[in-house]
């Protein structure tokens, strides 16, 4: 595949998400943990660009901790590129930083936001609308966007809704104009965006041309343009100082609530290349391998009359007796058993260890 | 408490279920685990009837294997009291074996037979109907045995039919005489038990003198009194060939089979201080400490919206969500998930591997 000219790709690997606790930690979020194939998800997100963009070209941002991590983990990225943000502030401030550096190298170079923790099953067909994605935003003054089919009503991914008519093909894929950002909507709203056939998940991957990126910021975000200008000038004079006052005076918000819903002229395309933010335990039962009984399962699994359970348990034996719908994840310390329905519900169990002082499993 | 004047226990201690796998295994049964209390079950056997039963009058009786790890468990048994058989033959042969021992330091001693893997709640009352049953076996021609009030129709245990009117005091407690021994019955059979208030649950604790089994060895059970004659002869001359060559012949039935069957006269005792055989998990529900979601645990266990788990997980934290009734086993190898009502079941797992030639998790 020929890589696109100028396309950079920033990888967002600052999350410290809890969903997938206990094998996600605090310092060992979700992003460098093999949680949906054999290798972490951050070399994965890596390895599924590289056709497109060369190693110079790929920016990762995080915390100071974590980027020594990703330079463990992803050793051919040149050290530079894993941008340490001075403190955790939101993506609006992250994406800022990270433009800023691609606007240094060439302002009208595209960048490619993506997530580090999501799974994407068609690679091929990813790298196909990606390179269109890149292209629609070299060629005009749009922000780009990837919207998800959405399969059910869900109330924990943000909507968008396009217009359904006038859409633009760009490297033969087609583009069609953003109308709204929604916020994750209640169950009523969630089915009424499933019905009307014009709302897709926002999948949180985002492209746009460095320049085009601080004029939106200028029109439409007047509140974040002043720190856009303030990284720029950092990034020339190389101060920390300036960066860190800088990361603790921006207001700590996403970038869909700093430009995103804002922005006009939007470009939105079909993300249909089998997305999965793979978001909580129970996702990975459609991943791992699966038994006659349904069981996806990781390690060695005996089973009588089971069905539908997900089990995280390398190098031991599980045992599994009448039991249905369960996760069963086990680390070094922690053995979790929980209702697959109930998966976000980690949470709970997490508060409840924070107000017992049990810290150590956090 | 007084001990009772030449009263020998023995304790059975050659099972070896698979009931309470994968903390139990083929060379490690429940009889050496501290299932019900901190201590091995033997340990418990033995500490509680020690306020009756001097260590020199203790025998236990299991394989040699079994017998190292008695020795080991139990350091003040005297070490010839750990009988050993030559090989496993069941119950009638071991207690022709231990009985016979009895015989040979004094024909008219009462023996105790015990399991080693029962649980007793009330322990001084149940040291008084032993004295008193002890009492009775001393002063009878009678067999005697324990007889427990059922408290639900199961079919896992044999049921002693008894003579509600008639009854006899020895030592202040009642006795009755015994109708018929019944094997494990069906569904149905059981309910009809438990409505006609004549049938107890058979404890498989036994009282006799040791010159009265043997003269009820000659009148009820021809097929075994050979062996009886046989076992003392070969005591006699200290002849471990005979034995092993006894042990090689002997029928491998139950002393129920054998002898109490048969025999009559037989007087029964209410067995009515707490007695458990601990059959399996489930069992453990109701001696383990519980939270107050109904958890039984031996381990931290940290809960969300749960019920009547039981959790033997020490070492490490569990942390449930939303699950009810499992049964959530860990040891060093092996992690078991298991519906409550299905812990029978444990040995369609111990198929599957033995299938499988998984056999070091046996």
């Amino acid at each position: 595949m020929k890589s696109v000219a100028d396309l950079y790709a920033v990888i967002m690997a600052g999350g410290g998400g809890t969903r997938f606790w206990p094998l996600s930690r605090k310092r060992w979020p979700k992003q460098f943990l093999p949680i949906a194939t054999g290798k972490t998800m951050i070399e994965e997100t890596y390895r599924r660009i590289r056709p497109l963009v060369p190693n110079r070209r790929v920016f990762t941002i995080a915390n100071a901790a974590q980027s020594r991590t990703i330079r463990r983990l992803l050793p051919a990225l040149p050290s530079a590129n894993a941008l340490v943000e001075p403190r955790a502030r939101n993506t609006a401030a992250s994406l800022i930083l990270a433009t800023a550096h691609v606007y240094r190298r060439n302002p009208e170079a595209v960048v490619a936001v993506l997530a580090s923790d999501h799974l994407i099953v068609d690679e091929p067909l990813f790298l196909k609308k990606l390179a269109a994605a890149a292209e629609a935003a070299a060629r005009t003054e749009s922000l780009v966007t990837f919207g998800i089919q959405p399969t059910f009503p869900a109330t924990g991914y943000g909507y968008i809704q396009f217009a359904k008519e006038g859409g633009r093909k760009v490297a033969g894929e087609p583009f069609h104009s953003v109308r709204a950002f929604r916020e994750k909507p209640s169950r009523e709203a969630a089915v009424a965006f499933l019905k009307s056939g014009d709302y897709v998940w926002n999948s949180g991957m985002f492209l746009w041309r460095a320049s085009v990126f601080g004029r939106a910021m200028d029109r439409y975000s007047p509140e974040f343009f002043p720190f856009w200008r303030r990284t720029l000038d950092a990034l020339e004079k190389k101060s920390k100082t300036a960066l860190s006052k800088i990361f603790e005076e921006i207001p700590a918000l996403s970038i869909d609530y700093a430009l995103m819903e804002k922005a006009e002229g939007t470009l939105v395309c079909a993300g249909d290349f089998g997305w999965s933010d793979v978001g909580a335990w129970s996702a990975l039962g459609d991943l791992w391998p699966r038994d006659d009984q349904d069981n996806a399962r990781r390690g060695q699994v005996v089973a009588v009359e089971t069905r539908g359970n997900i089990v995280c348990n390398p190098g031991k034996l599980t045992a599994l007796i009448g039991v249905e719908n369960l996760v069963i994840v086990q680390t070094k310390d922690v053995l979790l058993v929980c209702r697959k329905e109930r998966d976000q519900d980690v949470k709970k169990i997490l508060d409840l260890l924070e107000k017992s002082g049990k810290t150590e499993y956090l």
